[in-house]
């Protein structure tokens, strides 16, 4: 008889549940549900029509999800609901949305169901760019300790700009919700019946520390005299650290999913943060990249640290009990992406077909041909700007060695060690301002597949690196969490650093620097990083100036355009 | 009755003859031979293979191509013989030969048509770059002045690289050569059997000043003894300016060629230079480029000034009573060569064929649509190091301000732009150091065709530009030399400022800057100049401390290879 946990990957499209077994960290059964009205970005489904920058979406697909998934993978994996010990879910974030109080939706209400503001605001949604700039300017002018954690900028992504612009745009919504949440936490409050909000989120995405919990009112007194109380009156509740046990499964719950009354739920999670223990990770010093389009990267700490240029550091807000740290690259996998949609050639492209071959396949065997600095090309991976550790979405791509002989691979490998040496600098400036990094391991999809990209890597950085193996980690991170909700006792973890111990996996192949590579990297990595400083730090603006002339001139278009 | 001029226009790999009428400029026949030879890069007639970096042409070649060529055009243009006043030739240089005592090329003995050495070193044989590299060295160390009309280096491609070759590889070949000649000046010395060498490629080519001679024995024994009298033993003749009568056909001439015996010749000269004329250029301060896979730029002065970065500054150079300025970019149709090869996608291509364009067209189409500075992209135009003004083979190309919706047709712009960028520098260095520039013009194929380009050079130059018309100008500019050679009295012109008022052509179109787009390229253009001086002139070395590693790999991976 085995011990069974449940994880709950809340996406952007869809949701995701894995059974897991505990110890073993065996997938019994995956079962996925795209969301009914998936991500609205157009209109409303009464057809009401959604400005630019919006995105949107359904809470009742989140439950939804959970009918379906749950019984589907109980049914899958035949397995004893009384053997199932825990529940997590992780989501993604900052996605929010007004309840009333009695923790209804908004849009649940047949009047306001034509209202935007009354819809779940995906963290993409992208439309309170202002209310985020005068949160900047104004922490800044008042010289805000807070924003340091937030390597001193909030994103327009996050609570408190999405919460002000709903009282700037619909302020009978604002007055009509009772409070705000993240759709994670109220997710995890459908479930249990009660309103654990859980860390992460709070520190990553809503400005709470542990030590000094939310922004005074003075300071939200200064954005918007409406907003001084925004804290007490909408944002209310206590906020647990991760693996908490939010609550047991509610009698109804346990009837729509097949579980057990009682199950134990823990506080919700983000996609990301759930990863690292699938991944193993149970100590400080350990980074995990998330590699996708962009990178994320987490660390964890045992004390905290005001790195410039990081995402956040939160305590408790990756492993219980250590200061997580987060930063990130805006542009990875984007990088690739776009060169292989605009930058390919027809012959490369035939020759793919005719060898039956992805264009990344074929053009990653050329690339692996080469030496390190054989292609005599450095760029700067800015094609998105920077986030970390410049936090400057104005910087842009730049690329320099080229010659009437270099080959569309040559420019494709130097891409990829671009953002090689991008994430070196993330790395080495954790290292500087006192945040050990000892260890690196990578997941996501890249990570598992492209072994040029890893290689490349671990030469740069002159690191060892270990891949997680699951396809489906952040499922099973969840579930994880679940498990430590339930305890040791119960038959789960008494600490999400046993299960890690336990449950984490990473691929057999360790990617070590070549040391011939990493010599010829360093000397390469030095170029870039006089490149970066010189263009990103304000000793050549010539890169900012372009870009304004651009803004200018794309703006005349648009006037010309209308006149 | 009309006048008529012939002008043969010697290049890489044929030679073309046009029969111009004076006056007018009506072109009535044109003839085109191809070198029965070709270029020999990899093997003399007789299978003795060639090492890398040479190229060779085979002298008798020459002189079949003017028998071909002339009678060609004579029955096609049905021009009585009296009437054709004058002959001009221009040629590839410095394209060099051995001949002996009675100005026999060394090749034609038998005992010697097996030695690479003893033919025609075509201008793009690069094997001697280790001797223009000591000549160099040797002239920085011995502050030589006459290298200051060269911008401060010789080329491999010279006259006194190529003869110090045969010197040290095939002494017996240097021992056996009575003196090394100019092809096209051993084409009008077997035309006219007089020896009238030519002050343009003596100028620019060898080192030759009229004002100074040849460089000392002094510094030609300080590179090696044996050199101490190459100049009064290897290169002897009288030199003269652009125009002057070499001399009459021969007898033995005018029966192969079907001309008049004792028509005049005038002495050899360039094919950019020649096209200054057939522009209609007569004055000073009046630019012509000539624009291909590279750009040359020529205009004459009234003073000699040392000007950094230029190619030359040769006295009767260009037109004869002036000092002739040359300077040039070395990377131009090649960028877009460049880019059509590597970097366009298949989308593209495959639009292109469908609406039956070419894929240049089609991008130049697109890249129209663009406003000046809507790309926000800014290049520096040295995929093929830079000659003027920064005279480094080993700067590389650079680009910045890409971002994920940067696409095709804006690299393709940014990279007409940066050529254009590279222009108005070699114009206000001009400028600068005490030479006027006050009109632009431009030749070659892209300038006759390519509107787009030609607009975005006038808008970045702030110029009009003026487009040569003739789509044989060298050879049209070669026969006006041939009716100055002739002069007034016998039908002719007394200078080639008379034959350039009266001869010279351009297109109707003027291509003049529009103000908006004008301010915006300054703009541009100062960021070019940033980046131009920031990695081209010291500040940042990180181009070239990427070349060398490059360059380090490429030998390892050389040395693996073999061993």
């Amino acid at each position: 008889m085995g011990r069974y946990a449940i994880g709950v990957d809340y996406g952007t499209q869809s949701c995701r549940a894995v059974l897991v077994e505990l110890g073993t960290a065996r997938e019994l059964a995956a079962s996925v549900c795209p969301y009914t009205h998936g991500v609205m970005d157009q209109v409303l489904p009464d057809g009401t029509p959604l400005p630019p920058d919006w995105a949107l979406q359904h809470p009742g697909d989140y439950m939804e999800a959970l009918e379906r998934t749950i019984p589907d993978v109980m049914a899958q994996g035949g397995v004893d609901p009384a053997d199932v010990v825990g529940l997590g879910i992780d989501f993604t974030a900052c996605t929010m949305l007004p309840i009333d109080r009695g923790g209804q939706p908004l849009c649940f209400r047949r009047e306001l169901t034509g209202n935007p503001h009354s819809y779940v605001k995906l963290w993409k949604h992208h439309a309170a760019q202002e209310e985020a700039d005068r949160i900047n300017e104004t922490a800044a002018r008042r010289g805000e300790t807070f924003i340091e954690r937030y390597g001193g900028k909030v994103s327009s992504e996050w609570m408190l700009p999405k919460i002000w612009q709903i009282l700037n745009e619909a302020p009978d919504i604002y007055e009509a919700a009772d409070r705000f949440i993240e759709a994670g936490d109220w997710v995890v409050m459908r479930m249990t019946s009660s309103e654990a909000r859980n860390s992460c989120t709070a520190g990553y995405k809503a400005l709470w520390s542990r030590q000094d919990g939310y922004p005074s009112p003075e300071f939200f007194r200064a954005l918007d005299p409406r907003l001084e109380n925004v804290v007490r009156d909408k944002l209310p509740g206590s906020i647990y650290p991760l693996g908490h046990r939010a609550g047991g499964l509610t009698a109804d719950m346990a009837r729509r999913t097949g579980l057990y009354e009682g199950t134990p739920v823990a506080v919700c999670n983000v996609d990301a943060h759930v990863t690292v223990p699938a991944t193993g990770i149970s100590e400080p010093g350990h980074m995990l990249m998330i590699m996708g389009t962009s990178t994320c990267h987490m660390v964890v700490g045992t004390e905290t640290r005001i790195v410039p240029g990081m995402c956040g550091v939160v305590e408790d807000g990756i492993l219980p009990g250590y200061f997580g740290y987060e930063a990130g690259q805006s542009c990875v996998g984007d990088h690739f992406e776009w060169f292989v949609n605009h930058c390919v050639p027809e012959a490369y492209e035939r020759e793919a077909r005719e060898r039956g071959l992805g264009i990344h396949a074929l053009l990653t065997e050329k690339a692996a041909r080469l030496l390190p600095g054989e292609s005599g090309l450095v760029a700067l991976d800015w094609w998105n700007g920077n986030r970390s550790v410049l936090v400057d979405a104005d910087l842009t791509g730049l690329m320099v060695g080229m010659t009437l002989h270099t080959r569309p691979e040559e420019i494709y490998r130097a891409l990829i060690e671009a953002t090689a040496y991008g994430t070196r600098v993330i790395i080495e400036n954790f290292r500087r301002y006192g945040v050990p990094v000892n260890a690196l391991y990578a997941a996501g999809g890249i990570a598992q597949k492209n072994e040029l990209m890893m290689q490349i890597y671990a030469d740069v950085t002159g690191m060892d690196i270990r891949i997680g193996a699951s396809a489906q980690a952040p499922a099973v991170g969840a579930a994880m969490f679940g498990a430590v909700a339930a305890g040791a006792a119960a038959g789960g973890y008494d600490s999400i650093n046993d299960a890690a111990r336990e449950m984490g996996r990473v691929l057999p192949r360790v990617y070590r620097p070549i040391p011939g590579n990493a010599a010829r990297y360093q000397t390469l990595y030095e170029q870039y990083c006089e490149l970066h400083d010189a263009f990103g730090r304000g000793g050549n603006d010539v890169m900012k100036r372009i870009k304004r002339l651009r803004e200018e001139v794309l703006r005349t278009r648009a006037n010309e355009g209308e006149g």
